[in-house]
Parts: structure tokens; sequence; C-alpha cells
């Protein structure tokens, strides 16, 4: 095999484009000069763009867990209770912080694969008035399920005052985010997906609404601040020194998604989900999801006839294609396809060109090419046929 | 498009591998330090291993015509007459450099995209006893041609003396090339095709027997002379000051190459094009060359009945894909695909996926997915079926 080639096709961390890779090779500077401050007031108004949001967006040094935590620990305090909703891992790690910090939450599990119900949520939380706080998921990372975030805040809203509190980490920059419009009060995303990072900031937004609670929680923290990080952006500067060189990159990816258009982002997103599952859904091969439930920058796979975790090996080995597998229960039942970020439609084409290979490897009976004409017919349509 | 992605596939220069990248920006070093004839001497049996000779191989800073020049100056002077094989663009450069130095010429023209006739040349030599050297072309960039060069030598030794120069600019280290055992007297290549490397460095091996012609030859030359070259090489140096960023990047690919084995990058190498070849069959679209003809490193694409240029032009806009038009009297006529170096089954996979979706839109009725089926199905029997 050509040595030196990995196609890295998990979902997160992502491919980096070079330029970003060229720009986070930059010689140090100091983060209390001036260079670093101008770079920071040309990143705020793009990052808040992304967001829709017109409040600040908080850049920390940290992993996105940690910004799942500050969502946390800026807006709830022990003898609050908080409602967290679980459509997968990713969803079930607020309650692991949540259980950290002793505060108490109740929880609604939505079935892996399925899509939260902004109907039924709306109930319960009518029903307990009691709710301080909503953690949901945008995107399920483990599922590839894209939650009806916007639903869900809409519904919410016209019984309870609670915050709505939503973990973005591997969708906000490839799936459209209103905040602002939406009503969505803390939103926490990475830089590995689709933001064309290495892992290493990660990023918080607030609303109006939600920073009045942020100020006067007492619950104590320091490096997960708020406040500090806010406070600070407003005089383009950071509490404590950031990972500059991820700073570098963080402002030529922006550039690059600015270049593309925002909103071209967004459909090139959409339409590699929908190439990726048209190839599978033609080649006969179960998709985790429904179409509805699908998520733009990830795509989960079941099988049901063929071993998942040998279908990985498959593909690395014959081509160095990484792709993931399950995690919690579905370990072992699915494999997950990431197209977020740095991927293209054409390089949906080489993931189908390489998944038909690896379908005739693993035994399966399959029409070669009949995923990629799929995903070509879609492509030419600029989406769903006949959509 | 996705910002900041160019799908580089013209036949060289060619991607260049992450790993080689990062070698070519190490700090700078002396180049006359010890440094620098360690890794000359690590480099120097690993060149002589791809072009399958025991003589030294000269490295020159400079461009493939560079190492061209190289060939003519320090094997004929002013008064000898030389053969010169035309199969294509590539082929005429030996006359241009011959005419600049008054070396008599007499030329056999080829059709462009035919390879030579060992036997009619062999005929041609055997009725002209005065010709010193034969300049010929291993792959023809121009038409991606690969001419039968073993047997072109095995035939002329049976009845002439004649120097064998062989310009391998776009195959030597994708192509088997055994310079020994052939009786290649002269073989130049240059570092952006094969090898992986960013353009810059061009080598120039030779035969005991062209070594002989060589130290006696009086044609005035200082740069590209080969005598310094080999014997500065004898003692882990260079004569001049070498790139040496490029020798980072040499030592690197030529350990990429030893990692994958060098029988193993011919056969991807033979295995893409088969899968290149094999696809534009199945969609009915002409090739310029015969099977029997095509190079493992570049396929020309001769289409009957769509505007090459505008192709081109598709695919560059909707992908980002960059394959080259024709030259001379092909400008326009045909498209060229690059398939050398650092390139994988994976890619030519895609290169077909993308290339099907660009005959759809230039008015093509194809069946899509028809010729990425046939790339698999060649790839799945690791070779033209039933081969």
């Amino acid at each position: 095999m050509l040595a030196d080639q990995q196609i890295l096709r998990i979902p997160g961390p992502s491919p980096i484009p070079p330029s970003v890779q060229r720009a986070m090779s930059q010689p140090m500077i100091g983060h209390r000069g001036q260079n670093t401050s101008d770079m920071l007031r040309r990143i705020t108004p793009k990052l808040k763009r992304i967001f829709g949001t017109s409040q600040e967006v908080a850049i920390i040094t940290a992993s996105g867990t940690a910004g799942l935590e500050a969502a946390v620990v800026n807006v709830v305090k022990p003898g609050d209770v908080v409602l967290v909703i679980v459509t997968g891992a990713f969803g079930d790690r607020f309650t692991a912080i949540c259980k950290a910090y002793n505060i108490s939450y109740q929880r609604i599990d939505v079935e892996w694969g399925k899509a939260l119900n902004p109907d039924a949520i709306k109930s319960y939380v009518q029903e307990h008035p009691e709710i301080k706080a909503i953690f949901s998921t945008y995107c399920e990372t483990s599922t590839g399920v894209l939650n009806p975030i916007k639903d869900l805040s809409e519904a919410v809203q016209q019984v309870s005052e609670a915050l709505i509190v939503v973990d973005g980490v591997s969708c906000v920059g490839g799936v459209e985010t209103k905040m602002d419009e939406w009503g969505i009060d803390v939103m926490v995303t990475g830089s590995q997906k689709a933001l064309m990072l290495p892992a290493g900031l990660t990023f918080v937004a607030a609303s109006a609404r939600a920073w009045d609670v942020i100020e006067q929680n007492e619950q104590p923290r320091f490096y997960l601040d708020l406040k500090r990080y806010r406070d600070n952006l407003l005089k383009d500067t950071t509490p404590f020194t950031p990972a500059l060189s991820l700073l570098f990159g963080l402002e030529q990816a922006l550039n690059l998604m600015d270049e593309e258009d925002l909103d071209e982002v967004y459909k090139r997103h959409t339409l590699m989900m929908e190439m990726t599952r048209g190839a599978f859904q033609a080649l006969e091969i179960p998709l985790l999801t429904s179409d509805a439930d699908g998520s733009p920058t990830v795509t989960a796979v079941k099988p049901d006839d063929f071993d998942a975790e040998e279908f990985r090996k498959i593909l690395k080995k014959e081509f160095g294609l990484s792709i993931a597998g399950g995690q919690g229960h579905l370990t072992g039942k699915i494999v997950r396809i990431g197209h977020m970020g740095y991927c293209s439609p054409a390089d949906v084409l080489q993931i189908i060109g390489m998944v038909e290979i690896g379908l005739v490897l693993i035994g399966k009976d399959i029409v070669l090419g009949k995923g990629t004409a799929a995903a070509q017919k879609i492509y030419l349509n600029q989406g769903v046929v006949n959509k």
C-alpha cells in the first residue's frame, strides 16, 4: 500500500486543510501583544456568525469536554435540577459532569439512532417546573443523529424558562446554527470537527438570558469561568495563555469558510450526507438513522449481515481508510463515516468507491458502482433526486 | 466548492507526501558537513536500486531538461552523429538540445500515441553505422506511451555499439528500470514525477561503457559535467551547492518507497494504469494509446465527441481537479491523467468518480458508475480481469 497515505474519515478529528496547517506553523508570538489582539478582533465576528449570535463566543484552550463542563458549571449550581436528554454516548457525558458536581438531574433517554421528540420534551418540562436547564446534543456523534434543537427550543419556551444548553461539538460550522433566532441559551463546540482544526480549542457562546444566570451563579469555577473569557474578549485578549498556534489555524480556517461562503459550507455538508446515505441505500446496506434524523456531518451504517469491525479492518488494510466504529452498546455493531470540515463531494466519491470494494471483500453480493452511481446522481441534482 | 482543496492529477509535478513535505522543512545544514555526507551515503544505494545499476547516480540540482542536456553534452560532441527517436513532445526536446550544440542528428518520428518499434530502429541503425548514440524516451509524458526500451536496447546491441540514452523523467521510480541488465547506457529522470518531490533535482546514471565515452569526451561543459558529480559522490559530497531541502525530501521519499517495497510500488502503478484505462474503456471513451503501449504513470484520453478542454474546465470548476491537456498537435484534443508517485488506487477511484460526473456535465450519455465498477473489478482482481 502507498506509504504515508492515511485517509481520515472518522467523525473527528477531521483532516486539516494545507493552508491551516501552514498557518499553524507560524513563529510564536506574545499572547499579550498587539498582534494577538488584532487576530482576536478579526476572529470574533466570524465565530459569532457561525454560532448565529451577537454575544461573545468564549475561546477556551481545552478539549470539547471542558466546553461541556463550562456550560454546566456556569449555568447551574448544586441544588438546581436539570434535565439531560440522552440520545447517545455524548448526551451521557452531561450526566457524568452533573454527577461530578452533585447536580441533580433527570434524564430522558431516546433510543440511540433516533432524534429527540420536541413535543415529548415540552410535555415533560411542563410537568416538571423545577427544571432550570435542559442539556441536549445537536449532532450526536455516536449515532449520526442531528437533533431538532430549533424545534426543541421553540417548544420548550412555550411552557418553561429553563435554559437550553446544547452540545454542538460535532456539527457547529458544518450545520446552520442560529442561537439568537432559535433561542438557544448555551452552545458549545470544539475545534477538531467541522472547524477543520486539531483538537485543543473549545468554544462556548451564551445568550443574554444565560449571561444573567452565569453572572449570578455562585458555583465555584476558575479556568472555566465564562465571565473571564467574555470580559477579556471585550478587551481583545484572553484570560489565560491561549494555544496560539491553534488560533493562527482558527483564523485561516474561518477565512476558508468565508471564502467558500458559510451557506455553501452548509449546503456542501448536506450534499455529502445525502451522497453518503444515497450510496448505502442503493447498495441496500442499512443505515442507523432515518433520512429525517441524519446528520450532515456523520453517517452511521448498521450492517445486518456482516461484521462491522471486520469491514473497518478491511478498509484500513486495503486503503489506509479510517472510519469509526460504534460506542456504548453499539460497539461492534455500526461503522461511522465522518464527512465534515475539510471534506468534499469528491472525497465522498472516494469513500464510496472504497466502501464498495470493502463490501465485496467482506463477501457481500453487491453490484459494484451502484452506490457510486447513486451518489453521483445526487451530486448532479445538487441534492436528493426529486427533492 | 471546498476552499483550499486542489486535487493534482497532472503527469507531474505530482503531489508531495506529508512526511516528505515535513522532511523538506528541516532546518538548513551545511552542505560540506558530515550530516550531508551521511545523508548522501544513505541516499545513493537506494537511487541505484531504482535505476537498476551498480554505477553512481549523479544528483544534479536542476530541472529534468538539464538532465537531458547533461546526457547530450557528456556522451557526444560536435562531429558525432546521433539518432533521436521522437515519440512525442519530449523526444523532440533531445533534437532541440542537439541543435543548440551543433550536433548532427537523424530522427525517426513515431506517430504520437504509439510506441517505438525496436526492430525498425535496429534495421535503421544497421544501415547507419555512423550513429554514435541513440536518444529515446521511456515514458513519453505528452502521449502516455511507455516505450519498450529493454527491447530497443537488446535489438540495437545485436547490430551496433551506439550508446542508448533514455529520458526516463516521467516514469523512473514508478516503472521497473534495470539499466545494467537491459544494457541502457544513460538514464535520466527528474524529482517531480514518480519520485514524489517538487521539481529541482535531476538524476543521471551512466553505464561503464558510457563512462568511458564521458571521460574521453572533449565537449566543453562545467555545471553539467557528470564526472564531477560521480567523483564527488564517491567522496560522499557534491561538486556544487545542492538543493538541500530537496535532498531531505528525497531521502524520505526513498524511505517511503522502501517501506512499500519497490516491487509493490511498480505493481501499484501498473494497477492504477489498468484501473484508469479500464474505466474509460467501460465508458467507451477512446484512449490515445493501445493497452500494450500504455504507461503505468500517465493515461491520455482522446475524446471523439466532446471538447477536451471544456471537459478539463468542468472538472477544475466542480472539484478543483487538475488534469493536463495535450501538447503540440494534440493540444485541445486529449486530456492526460497522471497516476504516479503519491497516488493510490483509492485516488484513482476518486478520479473516475469525478470523471463520470464531468462526462454527464459535458453532455455525454453514460451509465454512471460503470467506469468506477470496471476500475473496482480490476482492483479486486489485482490487475486486468482474466489477465
